[in-house]
């Protein structure tokens, strides 16, 4: 998928009517009537919202004329996803040096106590 | 993160700039200046898209007056990502049963093949 691809589909994932279309496609298949009853919303707001995910290849459309049912294409969100996996990667990999860094300086906090508690035991010994 | 988080940082992402931008920065935090380095970009123009990127929640700005450091912020990366993920699972899912019925069929055919083949044979020795 190219750069303009992945402007079209997190542009298309910028809208919470969207989202919301595409919880529901990812149900299963549904007609545009069907579609719209949970939304209070006119039915050309809808057919407006679908044109942007069908341009964005979010969603494919049946050819029937009167219902155009609409279903999931998952490549294009596979494509965001893969994006943004790549870069998360990258910082879960900082996170993880970070992680190690601070056990280490705990570990060894852990024996300078022991060592301190070891010093005073024998002094108060002798 | 809510649903207007959400509809930030998707149009924050929508931009081949910006995802340059953050592309930079998971290799670590850097003046903007630096930053402005590999784009064609006046420096106002960078500064707009970092202004989005803030907003969006995606980037943190140190307080240094002259340089402002940008680093990346994971926590808003990850919520697009935690969004797709849920919908990319039911795909799967339901690719996978998709693909379980596809060798059923195709292990149903290499039987019947199997039968016919085996009728013949009988057939040829009769």
């Amino acid at each position: 998928m190219n750069e303009s691809n992945l402007d079209a589909t997190f542009a298309a994932l910028a809208d919470p009517t969207r989202r919301a279309i595409l919880a529901r496609l990812a149900l299963g298949e549904t007609s545009v009537t069907e579609l719209a009853k949970p939304f209070e919303m006119s039915m050309p707001a809808i057919s407006k919202h679908l044109k942007v995910l069908e341009k964005a290849g979010l969603i494919d459309r049946g050819r029937e004329a009167q219902t155009r049912p609409a279903r999931l294409n998952p490549a294009a969100l596979k494509s965001a996803a893969a994006w943004i996996e790549e870069y998360r990667r990258f910082w879960e990999e900082s996170f993880d040096r970070l992680d190690v860094y601070l056990q280490k300086l705990q570990a060894d906090k852990a024996k300078q106590t022991q060592a301190r508690q070891k010093t005073s035991r024998k002094k108060e010994k002798s």
